[in-house]
Formats: C-alpha cells, structure tokens, sequence
C-alpha cells in the first residue's frame, strides 16, 4: 500500500480524470462531473467511459477502462452498486491511483452490504487507494479541480479560501459548500468520506495539516475508526498551527443510532468524543451551524490575547443580545477606559467621555466615517481584546458603505473584528466575509466565535510509565485485593497501610502494628460482592481483628463460597474527602481514565470528567479542575484545603499503569480514595483490577 | 385614563393619523411614515405637520397640531428630543388618543432623560396614551396599516399570517420583520415598546391575547415593569389558547447590564424569569432565532401528542442531525412500526419492511410522488406523533416541486409536520413557510420547534391562603426561633416538638417531656449568629438540659450580649434528607419560593428550583420533580422512599404564609428541613423570619 500522503497528492493534481459511466447529458448527475471539471477550470485530460455514447461534450468517449489511453490519477465510478465492484477492479488493473465510488448500498447496508464493501476493498488491491463509497467525492477550489457530481457545484461565484473540509457524508459536504458559499466564506479543498472502505476522516485531516493553501480545518464526525490515526492527524493539524473545528453527531442515543445506520461508523461514549477532542485541540462545534462560523473567524487569524469585548452598535436592543449572550460564555463586556471613552466622545462630539459598552452610537452609526473611527479606537484600546460591530436595519439602504466602513477600521489592530448583522442582510454578511470580516446573523454565533478565537494553551508533554514496571505473575480476570493494591503501588498510588495475613494470629499481629481501629477484608478473586456475603468488616479494635478473621472464615465457609487467598488487615481512613478515580476500555477509543466525585450526590448529579489515554503533563490538573468538588478541595467556605496536588499525582499514576498495561487491562477502579488535607497526600481504601489476557 | 383596550383599538384601527414632523422627501425617515401609510394600504386621513412644507406627497400638510382638521386618532411624533414634549401637549390638548413618539434620549439616557421623560408623560396628560419614546411605532399588517419609520418595511411583499409582536427595542423588531418576511413567516400585528413611559409590554400581550387576528404572540423582552400587569397580560393569552413565546436578554450580567443602559428596563433574577414564564405557560425562546422559530411552528396550529418523530430523508448525514437533535431534547425517534413500514417498502419497491428511522430513501427522494406518499404513510402512523422531511440538495433544481411534494402530505393529518433545509435555499424556506409547513435551516431548531409542540400542562387552580391567619403582634425585623416558629405552626408548617423556657428547672422539665436526646437554643432577636457565641448546643442528654442552659446563659453574659428572650428545648431530628425552603423578595419580581437540596456538595452542585407567588396547584410537585436530589427522596438503589407528599404541603404552606405577609414578608428560610421516611412527614430544624414593618 502507498503512502496516503501520495495518494491524496495524486487525489488534489491530477493529470488525468477518467469518468467511469459518464453521461451525456449534463443536466443528469452521470453527466454533471465532465461538465464540473471543465467549468471550474481543471486543465488535465478528461476521459469518460461509457460504451453506449462515443462523445461527450467534445472529448471522445472510452468504452471500457481497459481502453483508456493510459493510467488515469483519478478515477471517479459512477456506476451503480452493483456495477462498481468491476469498475474498481478494472481501474486497480489499469493502474489508476485513486478510485471515487459514490454509490451507496455497501457497509451501511446490512450484512450484505458489509460484504460487498469488503469486496470492493478486494478489488482495489494493494495499491490503488478508494474514496468511498457513499461519498460525493472531493474538490480542489483553488485549483479549480472538482472531483464530484454534486449539484451545490451549479454555483458559479464559489469563493475561494483557507477552509478545507472533510465531511463523512456527502450530503452534509454539499450543505456546508452550499450555506458557505452563500455566505461569502471561502473553502479550499473538500473531501466526503463516505463509507471509509480506505481513505478515511483522519487521512484528509492529516493532509490539510500539510497543506500550504489550507489554514484551518472542518470535519463533520459520525464515528472515528481508528482512534489513534485520528490523534496523530490531528495533532499534525495543532502542530503545523492549523485549528481543527469538528462536528459530531451522536451526542444522543437517536443521532448515534442514526449515524450507525447512515455510514456504518460505530459510536463511542460522546463524552469521551469530547474529551478526545480537547486533548488534540481540536474545538467541537456545538451547533451545525458552528461548523461554517468557527471557521470563518479563524481564517481571519486573529487571535483574542484576552477575554474583553467591545460591542459597537447604533441600535441598543442588538447590542444587548451580543453582549448577553458573551456573557453566557463567560467573555468580558467591560466599560470603556477613559482615553478611549474620551476619543469616543470627541468623535460623536459628546461633552463626557462614554464608558457604557455596549457603545450605542445610535443614529451616527449611518456616517461611514464615524464607524471607522469608532471601529479603530476600539480596536486600539489597551483595555479591549476583540470588538463586535452590529449591523443595522440603516445599513439596509447603502450595504457597500456599510460594510465598507467596517472593514477600514481592521487594519488599526490585528485583534479580532467581527460583524452582527440585525436584519436580513444575505447580501452584506456575503460582502463582509468576502472582505475578510467575518459576521454572523445569529447572537449567539458571535460569543461562540470569539470564544473560538481564545488561544489553546500549549499541549503539555505526554506522561509515559517511567521506570515503574507491571509485576510479573499477575493472573487474567478479577485481581484480588493484595495482587490489586500490588500492581497500584508498583506505579505509586500507595493506599492505606495493610497486611496480608492467613490466620487469626497474623491478623492480631498486623493489627497491633497498625494505628488505630483496622478494616479486615477476605482476599479472593472469585468472590464478587464481599460485603454482602460478610466478607468485610470495618473499624475493629486491634485486639478484635483476630476472633474477627476466625469468625469470617466460618461465615465463608457456612456459604459454601471458594476457599479464599488469604486476608487483609488495612488501617482505617480518617476524613478527608471521597472521590472516585477509574480506568476503563471504550470499545471504539480505547482506555479512558475517569475521575469524579465520590457519594451518591455525587453519582446524581454526575460530578465527573474523562480523558482518553495517554495523559499529557497538565491534563490530569485540568481534570480536576472540572469538577464541581474541587471547591471543597480548595477549601470552601474557610474549611482546610486538601491535597490536590497528592490526586494529581495518583491520576497521572493511574494513567502511567493504563499506558503499561494497554489492551490487557479491561477495568480498574479505587472507590473511594480520600484526598486528605494538604500535605496528608491521598489515601486509596478500595481497589479493583480485571484484567484480560 | 382611559382603558387600555380602548387606547389600543384607536392604534390598530385610526381612521385619521398625524405625521408630526414629516418630512416630503420619502427617502429620509422623516418622510416614510406618509409613504409606508400610502403604500401598504391604509385608507384613512393623513394629516402631515411641518410648518415649512405645504404638501407631501399630494396631501396639504399642516402647520402645527392645533391647525389639524380634528382631533386625529393616532399621531406619530417624529421631532427630536428637544420638541417632541411641546408636540405631545399639543397633541393632548387637541384631543388625539394615541402619541408615538419615536425620539430616544429619554429614560435611558441618564438623569436628565428621566427627568425629560417624567415630563413627557405629564405633558401627554391623562386622556391620551403614549407609545415610546425610544420606539419604531407599530403596525397591523393583516390591515395595512403601518405607524412607523423603520426601513424593514422598504420591503413590498410582506407575508401575512397570525404572528403578533411586541418588542420593547425597536431594532430588534425590526429584525425580526426583516428576517420573518424573507423567510416566508406571516406577521399581523407588531409593536415596539420602547421606554414604555406609558404602554408597555403587557398591554400589548393582552390586546393580542384578545385580537381576533393574532394565533401567537412573540415577544423580545429587556425588563418587566409590572410583575402582577404582565402576569394577568399573558394568562389572558393562556386562556385565549395562544401561545406566548418570549426572548428575554439578561441571562448573564454583561446583558442585564446592556439591557438596563439602552430602554432603562430594570432586570430581576433570570432564574426567576424562568419561573415567571413557566408559570403562566410562555415559552421562553432560548436562542434568538427561536423566537421566529417556535412562532412559525405554533402558527401551523398541530400539537404534539406525544414525543415521537418521524424522519423523512434522501440524505442520510441531514437526518442524522435532525434525529441528533431530537434525542438532546429528549424526543424519541423510534423505529417504525410494521404497517408503516411494509406501506414504505412498497412505494420504494423493497421486499423487507423498512423499519430504521430516520426513513432513509436516498434517490427515491427526488420523486416528487413518492415523497407525498411517504410524508402521508408516516403522518398516519399509530406509532407516530410528527413527522420532520429532509430537503436535500436534490430539491434545488425544482424547489416549487420539492415543497409541493412535502404541502400536498400534509393535509393527511393534523400532525406537526416540518421541513429541515439541509442546502442553501432560502426560496425553499419562503415557500415551504408561506404554504404552511414550518421550515427551518438548522436541525437544532427542528428539535426545539417539535418540544414547543408538545401541548401544555394545564393551569391548577391558584393556591391561597385559606383560614390560616398571620398571629397578631408579630414584631418588625428578625423574628426570634419561638415566633418564627408561631408563624410557621399557624401555616401548618410543623417543626420538631419543642418548649420555650426561662430558667435551667424549666429546661430540664422540657427535656424530660421529649423523647431522646435535645436541641438547646437561645431565643434572641438581636444575636444574629447563635452557633458562634455558644447559643446552641445539640445532642444534649435530657438530663443534662438544665445545667447546659445555665452555662450557656453565663457565656452569653460574659460576652455582654444582649439579655435573651428566652431558651428553645427541641427534640433532635433524626435520619431524613436535609433540604433548604426559603421565601425571598425579588426587587422586580416579588415574593419568589426556593426549594432546594440542604448541605455543601447539593449548594456546590446549585441543586435548587424556584417560583414566584402565588402558586397554583401542582407547581410544588413540578419544583420537587426538578432537583437532582428527589432521585434520593424516592428512594435511590434500594433505599426507602421519603415524604414528598410533606414535602409539598410543606412548600404549599410556606407558600401560603407568603401570600398572606405579602410585601411585609423580607424574608424566611427553613434550613435545614428534613424530609423524613414516607408518611412520617418533615421537621424543620432552623427557621429564620425577617419581617418588615
């Protein structure tokens, strides 16, 4: 198999096109590809096969693959699907590089579909790379190279810019060109995805992360097959400094059935999407609409170096929804400074220097000259980070002035400029982004961009398990509690003190050595609920631990339950604050590592957060810091602070033994474990282990 | 001053307007009011006044107010800041019903605007009724006749339907005018309230909820004036059967903040908002474009019966983010039943019953027939209660034939019935929407038009007090534990068993009189925190009550606090789950109740509901039902179930207590109050009373 890099440099340049079941008439999809390269400039050979027609639009028509004049770069099948199977074999034959299969019926369809896909795969061999099928194909706007049947390519005035997408339906690729060309943004290059028989989402994510005309990336997500070929691509994407802006369906049960059943991609937990998104840096797009704004703004490449916003505006009611619905997203809509307030002033020839913001300009917000200058004093201001102009119903009369007077005010700061446009005004948001100011006809969109503008912080290093090594001998399944808090303390997550004891004189003797009252707990893998069937017993006297041990032992026995391993004597844990710190296997993402709020309450109101395996340095504090708990840690209300910074290192502990032990560990649970106060480090009292083979 | 209703009829059906301040060129603002008259139909005298013009357009234009040809039902004042009071006195004296004053620089421009405001409203007397200032006028477009210079109205083909607006900003207005038309949404009536010097937001809810014309009400609100006003306003519309749906700003400070600076308005708590709406059945638009949205889909006049929908599609990634959608607001998108499903496989010639939904039908989507037919087979389903269609981008190269497929299957039943434009497709959207079926560009508001679909729980009766009588001689201030405890018995809000007493013998007689371990507290008005200064001491032995009050007394003396009221002996509570009940003062809103979960973790979490008073019947079980914490009062994993049914008796009660204090009530709060195990009711622990005079 080449190199994917290499096969989508064959997808973005070909030399030559061949059109497999071409129509001749280029109002019916069959004939619309031949028409599209042509129109939108692609200057290589075409070659369409159809054996019943012997011309097409000028050029000669082929009747078979076999009798193409040479190995076409691209191929695009627009055979049925019970032809195409032929037709992707002929072309791996001919040696074409890279086949498009649009038709759909293959792996979303039921068992047979699985197998025809796979034997489409088949039938591409070993070097010919397949997009699709169920795809609508992929285009080049900058250079004019459209590899796709689909009608929102009717569209003559497409333009053109720094946004590649990669979409896994076609139908929803069609409806971003056709809502972004609308609107004035400009795209690069896009690709549907389809099926992913072989080309997936992760392999034009990583090509746009190469590519020089592409500077920022959309994807519209259903389900991601390879977890770790998407996290290298997207962190190629974070490295080359590109922002990766993805939709996902699936955040509930009905969207993630409907995805399955749609392209036959499987869905993980969404939450861990979420997560998996935010450790390569990606920004999740939280309405569809989202996917087109973010990326408008940016393409600006203006970065908010703060969280201030000035909202300038000659109607009040719009001002107020811009700035209400910043505040939601806990942006900044902070009164004016005085210098600025002052040049305000002087320009609307008001006597006091304004301070309220929004800045209501009212009525003199029909004077071109007064938005530009009030535009470039806001952009200038020490105490502003990004300004927002509303567009109002007076910009109706005269669109171009409008837009016009805010587009020379960008140049007083790189700082972000966005527009609100109030009324319907299709023709003013086309003109603004063409001109490089991105605006938005939704409140809400304007919050959520600037938002988007706020820069990532850097990724930290990635954590990786050191020294610590798996003990050797550990048995598959349920570990027992000593063989658990074993493997635990070879990566460091030290629990409370204990022993492992086989008679009541040994539990005697641990308990005299330990502290204070003492937890005796049965050692046994094959006993499941411990406590229900008396195999725990909590805050014992020492001196009560071995007629304790004597008496379990015959309750055990009485059940007739598996001889166990032996005992455990543990010193009890005083106070601190209960918490929850997990690993588990997603089947599509792999290990998750969970931490959460321990206690019902807790559980109810699901005071929790997750992250995929490996942890970088910093995520594990991020974590903490998302849970509604750690005010307590903090020390709420003048009671002591725990010791955050002992949890930190028991959940990149924890993560260390994950990364060790990969596919093998299936479960691993400490609940409770007590973040004590600061300084007393954390101590873990309950731990489970299942591992696999 | 005359009855609002009356006011208002002279506004929606004048047979003779003066235009004060016009001006004859039509193009500036002050000449549209004559020209939009003309234009959209209204047939009645037009009176233009300008002392430097003789005529506009066609008609003699008058010199002042007192030269009119009689006193004219509406006048719309469009001087500036400086005249406009002079032209509202003179309009006054010659008889007009209503002013509309258009000018800003009132009440929301500082002191001075206030004061200039106050003396508008003197000078428009108490005959006349005044609409603004600060407003873009109004107008009833079901008639033709348009009080207003806002440019939104340049547009000729306005679509008419039963959409009646009241916004109290003028821009805004015009926004949602601009936008609803070019999207194909039917307005009737639409005002701007502006300042509200005198008209205001509620007297154009209830004139709607009272117009034959209007359906819906939609209204864009900053601050509300009069609580009691606008409630009685919008149940009128509740029993009128017409939904109310409002956009408030002031989520987050930076919007209250925007909203108090431009008309003035005064924002309360916006959880308590929330509750306002909820409870005189408004829906509260969440986005701003939900508030054309949810109008457009409850004008259609079909009500869900319950939550599950149909997806209709040719393009599989769309109806995953309608069915996506659907599931985050908790819709069901279930699979189809048998019937259904054979009727489908027949029409697209399938062997199998199709049973997946979103109803996928790919290429048979362009076939206009089988879309009517699958629209109609799905809106008869037993198993289905709406039914949404995908329009693809197939559909833009015949838009007409596209929605005429989906319009000709909806007359198969009363379902809702609606369209997600996937492309680009503004026509489609105007047509689809003039024809009756809501159409909508993002699939989050399909989700969100369904929900308001969903019918509304019907109002219960309003709770009041009943015999329960305040006791007499209740001081001002804070009440001390034993006439707090008064207050709360005569409501039926029973405590823990408890003894006031003076002395340690008394104490020791009371302890012995109550079963188990005591409570002790000092009864004082003047200690504010009793914990801090050794005034309570829990858990005391029966026999030791006695000695434990003589030592508090001299702990209490050796601070030189003031001399206590008294000794509270209360029995301890045991067991329950602790929740907090409180009333407080709103400064907008009123007396609000507030349940919520008791302890750090729940007030961390912000587990907490609330509702203003009165409350109606029902509404104490729909704030229980909203706390996170009630999956633990039912009974969580096994535990027993507590006494919700005390629990709302509980609430109903202090609810009641609330209505008879009234304004006198500052505050109270029992924290904590125990909801003990089904049928052994509650017990409040600590209950705080602040009364004014």
């Amino acid at each position: 198999m080449t190199n994917p890099e290499t096969a989508l440099d064959a997808l973005w340049a070909p030399e030559s096109v061949a059109i497999v079941g071409a129509s001749a008439d280029p109002t019916k999809p069959g004939g619309r590809p031949v028409a599209y390269l042509s129109k939108h400039g692609f200057h290589g050979d075409i070659w369409p096969v159809n054996p019943r027609v012997d011309e097409i639009a000028g050029r000669p028509c082929f009747a078979s693959v076999a009798d193409l004049p040479g190995a076409p770069d691209v191929a695009i099948v627009l055979l049925g699907v019970a032809r195409a199977e032929a037709a992707v074999r002929d072309l791996a034959a001919k040696g074409c590089k890279v086949a498009i299969v649009l038709a759909s019926g293959f792996g979303e369809a039921g068992d047979e579909g699985r197998a025809r896909q796979d034997a489409l795969r088949e039938a591409a061999g070993d070097k010919m790379r397949l997009l699709g099928p169920n795809t609508i194909g992929a285009m080049d706007l900058s250079k004019g190279i459209v590899l796709s049947a689909s009608g929102a390519l009717e569209c003559d005035d497409i333009p053109r810019g720094g946004i590649s997408v990669a979409s896994q339906s076609g139908g929803i690729l069609g409806a971003l060109l056709s809502r972004g060309s609308a609107g004035g943004i400009g795209f690069c290059k896009l690709a549907s995805t389809g099926n992913e028989a072989d080309l997936d989402i992760a392999d034009f994510i990583a090509a746009y992360a190469a590519d020089e005309a592409t500077t920022v990336i959309a994807a519209y997500i259903e389900g991601i097959r390879s977890v770790d070929k998407f996290r290298a691509a997207a962190e190629s994407a974070r490295c080359a400094g590109k922002p990766l802006v993805i939709y996902k369906v699936g955040r509930s049960e009905s969207g993630a059935r409907a995805a399955v059943s749609h392209t036959g991609a499987m869905a993980g937990e969404d939450r861990a999407y979420d997560a998996l998104f935010r450790q390569v840096g990606a920004i999740r797009a939280r309405t569809f609409s989202d996917l087109l704004d973010l990326p408008a703004m940016l393409a600006s490449c203006r970065t908010m170096c703060g969280n201030r916003v000035a909202i300038l505006t000659s109607t009040g009611g719009a001002g107020s929804l811009v700035a209400d619905n910043c505040g939601i997203l806990g942006l900044d809509v902070p009164e004016l400074d005085p210098a600025t307030g002052k040049t305000l002033a002087d320009l609307l020839g008001q006597d006091q220097p304004m301070t309220g913001n929004p800045v209501d300009v009212t009525l003199a917000g029909v004077e071109p000259t007064i938005m530009t200058a009030a535009t470039e004093a806001l952009l200038r201001s020490d105490g502003i980070d990004a300004v927002a102009v509303v567009v109002g119903s007076s910009a109706l009369a005269r669109p171009d002035v409008a837009a016009g007077a805010i587009r020379a005010g960008a140049a007083a700061s790189n700082k972000p400029l966005i527009a609100y446009v109030s009324p319907h005004a299709p023709h003013i948001l086309d003109l603004l982004n063409r001109e490089g100011v991105p605006a938005f006809s939704a409140p809400e969109a304007c919050a959520t961009v600037l938002k988007g503008a706020l820069p990532m912080p850097p990724a930290g290093r990635l954590l990786r398990p050191g020294s610590a090594v798996v003990p050797a001998g550990l048995p598959n399944g349920t570990l027992n509690e000593a063989e658990a808090r074993a493997l635990f303390d070879a990566f460091g997550l030290t629990g409370a003190k204990s022993f492992v004891v086989q008679t009541a004189d040994e539990a005697a003797m641990a308990a005299g050595e330990l502290d204070g009252p003492v937890v005796l707990k049965v050692l046994s893998r094959e006993i499941a609920h411990k406590s229900d069937v008396g195999g725990v017993r909590v805050g014992l006297a020492p001196e009560a631990a071995g007629a304790a041990l004597t008496a379990m032992a015959e309750r055990l026995a009485a059940q007739e339950l598996p001889k166990p391993e032996g005992y455990l004597v543990q010193a009890m844990v005083h106070g601190g604050i209960e918490m929850i710190l997990g690993l588990r296997q997603d089947p599509q993402l792999g290990l998750l590592i969970l931490l959460g709020a321990g206690g019902v309450q807790a559980e109810l109101s699901n005071d929790s957060t997750l992250r995929l395996l490996p942890l970088r340095e910093g995520e594990a504090r991020e974590m903490v810091n998302e849970l509604t708990i750690t005010r307590l840690l903090e020390g709420y209300r003048g009671a002591p602070a725990h010791d955050i910074d002992a949890l930190i290192e028991a959940i990149e502990a924890l993560a260390c033994m994950g990364d060790a032990l990969g596919d093998r560990l299936l479960e691993a649970e400490i609940n409770p474990i007590f973040v004590l106060e600061d300084g007393q480090g954390v101590a873990a009292a309950d731990g489970l282990v299942v591992l696999g083979p």
